[in-house]
């Protein structure tokens, strides 16, 4: 791909990202006029709406993933924990909105997604196993409820709209069972 | 309405919770069946699938509430209050699915649906409120957060499609971070 075509592209799903994050019945029109390039040419990377929202939600999904990878590092694997949660709690509501168009579009998530998606849990996996060994988090929480609370605190913000303190106090809660009791 | 015009009405509504709780995609035709009567019978008396749905999801709202307003008498505010969200979460499959059925139907839920949406809400934060009281419950968590927290884990518990021993260890999670710290 040139350097140009390239640059589209990026813009496009930047732009896409955006649209489809706010609003889940927006056009592949809002689309190309945020990205400031033509239909023609948003038609031309993403033949369908279909295949521009997959690619919107996967790329979503390896940024996650990537940030639960780089976190794995940390010296402080509680804190990278609880970091890694309240992050995708926050950016849920956008990234539940993008899914919901895909699913509105008549698609299921694609192998693209689905993989990045595995990524994301087992990457979420490591973390957690990490912050277990560190006395951070509660050695007999087993991954499955683990991975259970971070989807419902995720759904549970985004379905009751709540604003920022309210949910980092919901948060605050779900935290305070998880962390290992003294 | 007669006698037997009532008991068909409450048959076809048993039927239509059963069916579409199991498959928001089932047809009318499918709750006539399990019903036992024509399909005419079930337009009779719900002219419109929406009708049929709305009445349904009315019911189980109702039907949480009463069990809230039972259970807001009990000598144990903090076994009643578990025991409602416990019951909450466990059922939240099957009303979702007949939520979703009826959005799915193009229609949100009507007056007499969010009614009985309020007066749950309301019975729930009762429930808190009594368990709080008798220092079951953390007095520092807000009703906004506990109710956040009864969406979320009904709506992870259904996403993340648990088995009931997951779902319960899920639910351990979170009532140690509501539970007073001693």
């Amino acid at each position: 791909m040139r350097a140009d075509a390239r640059d589209n592209r990026a813009r496009i799903m930047a732009a896409a990202d955006n649209v489809f994050g706010r609003s889940p019945g927006a056009s592949t029109d809002d689309v190309a006029k945020l990205a400031g390039v033509g239909i023609a040419t948003v038609f031309r990377h993403f033949p369908t709406k279909t295949d521009l929202l997959e690619a919107v939600l996967t790329l979503r999904l390896e940024r996650i993933r990537d940030r639960a990878l780089e976190l794995a590092g940390s010296a402080d694997p509680g804190t990278a924990f609880f970091e890694f949660f309240t992050q995708v709690v926050s950016e849920s509501a956008s990234k539940l909105a993008i899914a919901e168009a895909l699913s509105a579009a008549g698609a299921a998530a694609g192998e693209e997604a689905r993989e990045a998606g595995r990524g994301m849990r087992e990457a979420f996996g490591g973390l957690l196993a990490a912050a277990q060994k560190a006395g951070a988090v509660r050695a007999d929480a087993q991954f499955p409820e683990v991975y259970a609370l971070l989807i419902g605190a995720s759904r549970g913000a985004t379905a009751a709209e709540l604003d920022p303190e309210t949910r980092d106090r919901m948060l605050a809660l779900v935290f305070d069972g998880l962390k290992t009791l003294s």
